[in-house]
């Protein structure tokens, strides 16, 4: 068992250069720690840690809110409970839900997701749920926070104390618990069978070991990156639950390169994007082998035939397929495609991170940014 | 009354230099066009052209699919469908919608939007969306494509035959439409009365003369975009309505210019994307006086913090109040905020056209774009 308090030796680079470097490879083990205080590891079965104030099969949709990358780790969340609990989701930056006067459901479910548990824009839009009469559950690594305190309910991550600004174990600990959610939720409300929890609960067990042999990637992916830092602009495609790791690795490379990424949905490409492709131009498509990888393979040929470059991170089965010219294939181990935005989510961070350290940038301390934003 | 059929005549230029210029300028007569036939003029109420499949008052949801400009038309209506008749919409590209596996309720609507009829993409979520049991309906330009065929219902707009890829004055007509369909389901829902239905179409019926005041700024946008013509990337910021705004402005510089724009939720801005603001990068707002203004001058001071040079697309309150260095006005008439995505989407094309003229790119024929998508 880790200790999660921030107590003095947690807050040291270890053999790290930045704290973002230890934070992406605490990864494994944070996500593990937070995982074995949602499920049950022998029977397979997912236990939350706290009495939830209102039943899943009462709530007739969920509406979450939130900014920067636990947005993303929300959107990957649409797309579970949606697949697995047929709850309808609605998404919003919080900065737009609070304004839009959104039609909404008394004793329906918000959800909020925050770091710092301070963000003042999901703390705003927490506060307007509450007064529509929604039951608020909130996904938080400090539980000792504003956003934590104002919840009906909260549902931890122990991911320790994220220094870096640009987050990395609070997402992939942040999905650890929406997917623990997504499970009950679908359990709760008779959408997915025993045996259905058992199997999605085995492949979130495995996640930590899949995070761990994706590390080993490291070295591939730091050569792949001295490149990719000579561009000024970049984007980022994927498709389903892929979308949002597209979104959050051009965030990433944002924040701390500097380049200008930009995430797009796969098949949004040729709506108009692509008249930006050319030679100049990386293409990074996260593209595991799932039900939407061919309609991603057809989007990388339009690249391909246009002179783009491709950086395709996929698995073995993709790779196989992925045999238009100009791709560079990072090959991460096969796993469920229920679990593939957590490890996925690696590889992602360390594209940006050793882009941003072969361009010798303030990595922990990016230009402009605050760790957690409290104005509006 | 304005014949609407593909005769040659109206295939021509014009006195413009190319058909997006000739299609910008037809808006304000190709929307009052459209207006008219959903609008009675005398009693200021909205009349729709045809009937209804389906009760406006028996729907829980809306679901809108589209894709490209489209699709930040149908992101426009969404605020409208939600503001005025209180009714649920989610909104997803079409390339997302059709594999998500989403949640339908048989009964509920799913509304599509396309100026072709033929986009491979939209299409196949159309004919997911009628298995599902949903009703269908569809905004189209061409009332004889395979979209409009297959709908239970369409809403045409009435825009003319659209040569120019980057798509204009088929967004604003879509518009109008989405906006008279979102009064009809407000008033039909009890969720406007007569007063306030009265108070939008008047608004409504303004819009084509606030457009012909609009293009009276072009000279002024022609000069700024000589400048904006040197840069190599671009944020487009706005909030509320104006953030499909912006993502149509980004849209339109990339299909065109070539130069990566990039459209973000003005709110989302210092949870990432500020780190990219230096002084060479320019940030251009949308941002009429309306209910979210002042919220959006707090991230333009923060732009501004930072070195940052801004456009600001506004109207007269709106430029009294931005008085921070390092902001270029265009000042906008005063209009209703139920109506300013529409007139806004002017001089946000205008913008992206006179760039591209600045550059010397191949306007109504951009690289690697078709006019209508077919692939998905």
């Amino acid at each position: 068992v880790i200790k999660t308090s921030s107590s003095a030796f947690l807050l040291d680079k270890g053999n790290h250069r930045h704290f973002m470097a230890k934070e992406i490879h605490e990864q494994p083990e944070v996500v593990a720690h937070t995982l074995s205080h949602y499920i049950d590891m022998a029977k397979e079965s997912v236990v939350l840690p706290g009495e939830l104030p209102f039943e899943w099969n009462k709530i007739e949709r969920v509406s979450i809110s939130a900014c920067g990358t636990a947005y993303y780790a929300g959107l990957v969340a649409k797309y579970w409970f949606e697949r697995y609990a047929r709850l309808p989701v609605e998404i919003d930056v919080a900065s737009e839900f609070r304004y839009r006067e959104a039609p909404l459901r008394k004793g329906d479910l918000a959800l909020f997701v925050s770091q710092s548990g301070e963000t003042a824009d999901t703390l705003a839009s927490l506060r307007y749920a509450k007064e529509q009469g929604l039951h608020v559950l909130s996904v938080v690594n400090v539980q000792t926070s504003t956003i934590a305190r104002e919840s009906d309910v909260i549902m931890p991550t122990l991911a320790g104390p994220e220094i870096g600004v640009a987050s990395t174990k609070a997402f992939t600990c942040q999905l650890s618990v929406l997917a623990c959610l997504a499970i009950a939720a679908g359990r709760a409300r008779g959408a997915i069978s025993d045996a259905e929890e058992r199997k999605l609960v085995r492949a979130l067990i495995e996640v930590p070991r899949h995070m761990n042999e994706t590390l080993t990637l490291e070295g591939d992916i730091e050569a792949l990156a001295r490149d990719l830092g000579k561009s000024s602009d970049v984007l980022y495609l994927g498709r389903g639950t892929s979308y949002p790791l597209a979104l959050e690795g051009a965030l990433k490379l944002k924040e701390i390169s500097y380049i200008h990424a930009e995430g797009y949905a796969a098949g949004e490409l040729k709506h108009g994007p692509i008249a930006l492709i050319d030679e100049t131009m990386p293409v990074i498509v996260t593209a595991p082998y799932d039900s939407v990888f061919e309609k991603t393979v057809s989007n990388m040929q339009e690249v391909a035939a246009r002179g783009g470059r491709i950086i395709l991170l996929t698995d073995s089965k993709g790779a196989a397929e992925a045999t238009m010219p100009g791709v560079t294939i990072i090959t991460l181990p096969d796993m469920p495609s229920s679990v593939t935005p957590l490890v996925y989510a690696l590889p992602v961070q360390l594209l940006a991170y050793y882009t941003a350290v072969a361009l010798g940038t303030d990595i922990d301390q990016p230009r402009n940014l605050a760790k957690s934003v409290t104005v509006e």
